[in-house]
């Protein structure tokens, strides 16, 4: 995940919290809208598996929990919030369960959509979720489909409809090209409005058959709708949001026609990201989820180790035992529940035996999150490695 | 369907309107429980057939709108909502559709659900869904599941436990049966308070495997947990309804150890029955659906038939033609979109040919809804007929 780390280079800063709060600072609450942006969720990845199956359930639940915590005004997500296109009744009911007690709540809703909601949001209902009298949104949730969860069947629904459907999420940028060949889309933004500070919201979900890589090669293929000239708000001034999924979210600030990446779309979500936009100023903090499994990764070359023979399929065992063991065990302590690590050993085998991974991983039952694979073996690598190469991630 | 249509032995009958409503007629209104019956509704039945696919669904709407006209105060749905226990993307936005149309509104609910909330409906909320104050329930649904939407998989999960956690359907009646063989079942009903009226709801959704009716046969292993004395209600003063799929409703009179059948579970819904409870008098009345597609059945023998050479195919086609034809574009207009007629006609050609039933039906390509099977040969029939025997419904 590739994340800005550094504050805008124009250095806008919040005030630290005093005690009796200014006008300035009321000011400064009253016209930053605050986003939570996070990505690829992939609800139900791995669901056959007993141990790591609510693994992305928790993952999205955090995100929630960060975004009702932090009272952001929209939490964003960037696609693949499900990680099949025909979630499972279990998944479905899951996800919503998560929303419902996350995003219905008393909270006051301080921003304004005032684009044409019937155009931003094409269900029945046609209108942003918050503004529904019979649905109490706290915490509006908007969302573009990933690869993962695109749009398909007869009537070209993708899960996020469901969600949609049931006003717990908001969902835009589902586009169909128009015309013949490549096709040619036009994208009207979801333009925001918190106080002073006006913020354009283009979204283009996923489409398939790389028709997407071809539209964005094609000159006139995709059209971008600037805004409308607003009481109080010229074109110029309209802060830009871009969101697709594979190229990730880019922003524009007002007078610059240059686009930041924020967030690398295909990376799993280990962290979100807390955009706070102030008229042509932002800022964007990086936050870590706890609940993430542990994860270590170490490369072994066998030929480097001077204590195996290639003669004793003991000696590998020993080694590789060695060095799996080394990272079994460690749960991380996450809330309430304790996670087992995954683990993973890459092994180099150039000129000895592989051994069995499957028996290798009995011994870890109940120690690492992925006892059947914890071993790969490759004849692959041509670096030669004296320790080994290991990357581990403890959140 | 079998209906009662004859009223309540005890006479019980409404006021007729007048202009100005007088104290009793009040005290009639808010002490009457009124629900709105309704079965086997089989969203998505036929979902790949381009003509009949919409079906299910309009016929669930005009459900609804009927409950929502009549301003009853629950829904009641006896079991196979969804036609399949897998529903399809579309089956669940189009169900969710309909149902946040008409059951969240502004209109009071003015029962009360005085039982263990967290029993009756086990979900994570644990309660019946117009006291979630994050939504604006004006007609509280109640439904079991059936043999066709039954809980399945991993987690014991229906379709309609979807519904459940989108607050809009309240889900009763999913026992998982304790102990070992036939095992055992407690039901705890829904206990329903209006004014004073008293209402015991006993749901029991459709258990697999025949288990059900071998429950039923076994002593004890089905246990009616009665209702708990409450202020001001007698044990005896409860009014019980009891939904098993398969067994219809069943009511029971306070004081009368005689329970009436009131529906056929094995229908399909052609009529919905309104239900109106007062003390311990009850009053049921039939409703039509007229969104139900006109349905033609004619049975035809063609030995009995003068007009037939059984030597000359022709005179097979001709005599089918012009039974069929006589049926076929009989369009039933119900509100905007006229329907083209279900028609079928069973041949008993016993000592003729047969003719090809895809053939024949080119010709009602836009005419009738099911072309491709209007006819049914069979050799089975011992009756002789001479002029057919037909059935028709036109709702």
């Amino acid at each position: 995940m590739t994340l800005r780390e550094d504050y805008s280079a124009s250095g806008f800063q919040f005030r630290a919290k005093s005690i009796t709060m200014n006008d300035s600072r009321r000011q400064d609450v009253s016209n930053t809208l605050r986003i939570l942006v996070a990505t690829d969720c992939h609800l139900d990845y791995m669901e056959k598996d007993e141990i790591r199956r609510h693994d992305s359930f928790q993952a999205f639940d955090e995100i929630c929990s960060i975004a009702e915590e932090k009272q952001v005004d929209i939490l964003l997500l960037g696609g693949d919030l499900f990680h099949k296109n025909k979630p499972s009744r279990s998944t479905l009911v899951k996800a919503i369960e998560i929303l419902r007690r996350h995003c219905l709540n008393d909270q006051p809703v301080q921003f304004q959509v005032v684009s044409d909601q019937t155009v931003n949001f094409p269900n029945t209902f046609g209108h942003v979720n918050y503004e529904d009298p019979h649905f109490n949104v706290g915490l509006p949730v908007f969302s573009i489909h990933g690869n993962h969860d695109d749009p398909a069947g007869v009537d070209n629904l993708s899960a996020i409809d469901i969600l949609s459907v049931c006003n717990i999420v908001n969902y835009f940028g589902k586009m169909v090209p128009a015309g013949s060949g490549v096709g040619q889309i036009t994208l009207y933004p979801i333009l925001i409005r918190k106080g002073s500070t006006a913020v354009a919201l283009y979204g283009l979900g996923n489409i398939r058959d790389e028709r997407l890589n071809r539209m964005f090669q094609t000159p006139q293929a995709v059209q971008w709708t600037r805004p409308e000239p607003q009481e109080g708000c010229e074109v110029s001034d309209w802060f830009t949001i871009l969101e697709v999924p594979g190229m990730g979210f880019h922003i524009t600030q007002p007078g610059s026609s240059v686009a930041t990446s924020l967030i690398d779309g295909e990376s799993k979500p280990k962290h979100v990201l807390l955009l706070e936009i102030k008229g042509n100023q932002y800022r964007p903090t990086k936050i870590p989820l706890t609940a993430v499994r542990p994860f270590a990764y170490i490369e072994v070359v066998l030929k480097d180790e001077p204590d195996i023979d290639p003669n004793d399929q003991n000696s590998i065992l020993e080694h590789l035992d060695k060095v799996a063991s080394q990272w079994s065990n460690r749960k991380a302590v996450n809330g309430s529940e304790p996670k087992l690590p995954l683990v993973r050993v890459k092994v180099d085998y150039s000129g000895f035996m592989t051994i069995n991974p499957q028996r290798f991983g009995q011994k870890y039952v109940g120690k690492v999150a992925n006892p059947q694979d914890i071993l790969i073996f490759s004849k692959t690598s041509k670096r030669s490695q004296k320790e080994g190469n290991l990357i581990i991630q403890t959140s």
